[in-house]
């Protein structure tokens, strides 16, 4: 659609965000195509969670991939696959806003448990995941997020432990807890390698030891063999896409490898996908970063549709766990949300702040470099002060103000959001998760779709 | 599910609001009939807008309504109907976030237009709505609302002009634009007697001298015989429900009105119901006025699923134009939202800022009446300030602030949003509605089912 009138008349045309639509390939006026014959139990699952994606963030993305030569506002992938809400809330005796452990443990063991377990419920006994019976009847299984792969959400799916906290602990897990005799998860990609490679444990060494591949970038993955493989790609979280290094895979790259190694059963795969970052981003009230995520997580989804409509034979879900940020299309009583001031960010204000951190930084340069629209005096001043302050949330704000008020995103917390989240979804069966369901729901159809 | 441990140690238990899941008579479990028969074009239509009532607002509506003696979180009217969710944007050069009288005319016409329109397109030429196809093949028609029957919404539905501001104009078109020789809405109820009741015109004695009936309470409204009802009860906007003396209709009384009146055509009929200030509310950032609307709409909703259920031949649509406030379930980093502020307040700000705006006002005795917990010294303070400058917007805040703060409900704006609105459905054909619409597709799909 036509760009509504633009706050900022000083756009620069080039810079990393600007080409959000014509990068994303999407998906405009493409049906979802009806494979024939088995349509009621998939040999293969794909789970896919945008970690903080509540609904705003959807709209969002689909603002972001306007493309304004056109007279109508283009879909996003995941408009076509729609098929309802979910629920999100813990059963947790202090909050009744939910985590990522306590709505993953819902998700993958089908079970309502507190905030901070890890497939424990409130007694805090262990409860079987649905990768867990995947992998009991044969099937190979994969984990692949952009946080660290012992982040509340993978945790969920392959480990168990009272809490989300307990990083080394889940790493541990992993390489431990064995299901037929065999490690639980065949394909690891992520985040994390400080969790297994640590002054206690070389879990890397034991996986190798034990026949997984091992990976540190993106050759490397794409170069292994066999169909076991641990990639871990980053100390801790990855960058954000926006943020990322060639040499670094895509949260779509992982996937697509993931499944190139799981497709290689006969007997089928399970697969979780997280966009893990999209949450992170909501905490930080951070829209550049958001928007980066949400542009990740869509490619990853197209990468899981286009191998579902060629194998016929393979659910996609793709779903969030809660909403973060109290995040909003609108704020201050405009009825406009401008994406071009969210475009001309070169890189994320978390990504900057570690530049401008480092001795002798020279902020103007780096934030006129970076940021592609003119700052006034006031908000350049702001970001030098937190420099010097050498505070760095303070840093993040003082850069993401400028932004979040020119695109008029609005924010209400640091935390997450009690609203429902969409349930998008492909393939055999997939209209079981049609309607407002429960969270819990997911693993209690997975668990009748692999028994 | 239990109650999560309340910030609000100085409860009162006997208020108006207490007893909003005991009054509501929720649907858990309910799982909707499937009528034998005609499922492919419905004889009724009863289409529904809940004005505001972003996707927040339906969770927020669920946790008011969770019983906190049970281990679940009891569900809504609307959650067993949830078929998909729907595109909200304008058309409009100036603004990428849409107004209830854009929205409405795609919903009511099929047209993206700018914002303001009522049922006119973007070059001001006038479209015709599903409401006047409706009344050309002899079906009956409604408009029910809580604002003034010329509010943006219905005005879409059953008048054309280029401003929604023209509200004695869009009642003039209620009177004047004929199909057929006869008048386009036979069920008129809502608020708005000052559009009809004018200097320059009396529009009331003009539909009775045509055979309408004209009631201007509850009492008068049921005991109205005959097909044709025009019911004005209130100058502007009615009260909302927690503020309503019982002499006035609820939205659910005027839906059954309304049904009792249209059902009698052998053709069926076409209604629109509208809970009008569930916007209202959110533009004020008043969470009390919210979840009251949000109460008015779901009972209203409960009818018009039980006609269909017994009628089999009725479509029921129920949706929103947009959201507001950028409403957030949480707010500030906790991950809490707690209901019992909320339930704890026996008027809206809205309606206690009338009171105490009267001469002589007692604040204190007033605010320690309506608001059952206990306020800080400062909050009362800022009341009283507020009442002191006669500042009816700043009395209305210093009310809202300490629920808001309470409740831990996070706001943005006192505009709209952009984020896509949840769509229910019941009934013949409902399964159209599936999946994620462009708004204009409600009014596309209605045009197909009545031609």
């Amino acid at each position: 659609m036509p760009t509504a009138g633009i706050q900022t008349a000083d756009a620069k045309a080039n810079n990393s965000h600007a080409n959000y639509h014509a990068q994303m390939n999407h998906a405009t006026g493409q049906k979802p195509v009806t494979c024939k014959g088995n349509v009621k139990a998939p040999k293969n699952i794909i789970f896919m969670i945008g970690d903080g994606m509540g609904p705003s963030y959807n709209t969002a993305h689909r603002y972001m991939l306007d493309n304004p030569a056109t007279a109508q506002m283009e879909l996003t992938s995941f408009d076509h696959y729609l098929l309802g809400t979910q629920r999100t809330i813990a059963e947790d005796e202090h909050e009744n806003i939910t985590d990522s452990a306590s709505a993953a443990t819902a998700m993958s063991a089908g079970v309502k448990t507190y905030n901070n377990a890890i497939a424990v419920d409130n007694d805090k006994t262990e409860v079987k995941t649905v990768l867990e019976r995947a992998k009991e009847v044969g099937k190979s299984t994969g984990l692949v997020a952009t946080s660290e792969v012992t982040h509340a959400t993978p945790a969920a799916y392959g480990a168990h432990d009272e809490s989300r906290k307990n990083m080394a602990a889940i790493a541990d897990d992993y390489y431990n807890e064995t299901i037929n005799g065999k490690h639980k998860v065949d394909v690891i990609l992520g985040g994390g390698r400080d969790y297994f490679e640590r002054k206690d444990k070389d879990l890397v060494s034991a996986f190798k030891k034990d026949g997984y591949q091992f990976a540190t970038n993106k050759q490397e993955m794409q170069a292994a063999e066999g169909q076991q493989l641990l990639g871990l790609f980053s100390k801790g979280g990855m960058p954000k896409m926006i943020d990322r290094a060639a040499s670094m895979p895509s949260l779509q790259d992982m996937t697509q490898t993931a499944l190139d190694k799981l497709s290689t059963n006969k007997k089928g795969f399970f697969l979780m996908v997280e966009g893990s970052q999209i949450d992170w981003a909501g905490h930080a009230n951070d829209i550049t970063g958001a928007m980066s995520e949400m542009q990740d997580f869509d490619l990853a989804f197209q990468t899981a549709i286009d191998y579902a409509k060629k194998d016929c034979n393979t659910l996609v879900i793709a779903t969030a766990d809660h909403s973060t940020g109290g995040f909003s299309i609108g704020a201050n009583g405009v009825y406009n949300w401008f994406v071009e001031p969210i475009k001309q960010m070169k890189h994320t204000p978390e990504y900057l702040r570690a530049q401008l951190m480092k001795d002798g930084a020279d902020v103007e340069q780096i934030i006129k470099a970076n940021v592609g629209f003119e700052l006034k005096a006031e908000e350049m001043q702001a970001i030098k002060n937190a420099v010097a302050a050498k505070d760095a949330i303070k840093i993040e704000n003082a850069i993401e103000a400028p932004v979040n008020t020119r695109s008029l995103t609005g924010w209400t917390t640091g935390g997450h959001t009690g609203e429902d989240v969409n349930v998008y979804g492909y393939g055999p069966a997939s209209s079981l998760w049609r309607g407002n369901i429960e969270n819990t729901e997911n693993a209690k159809h997975i668990f009748n779709l692999i028994k």
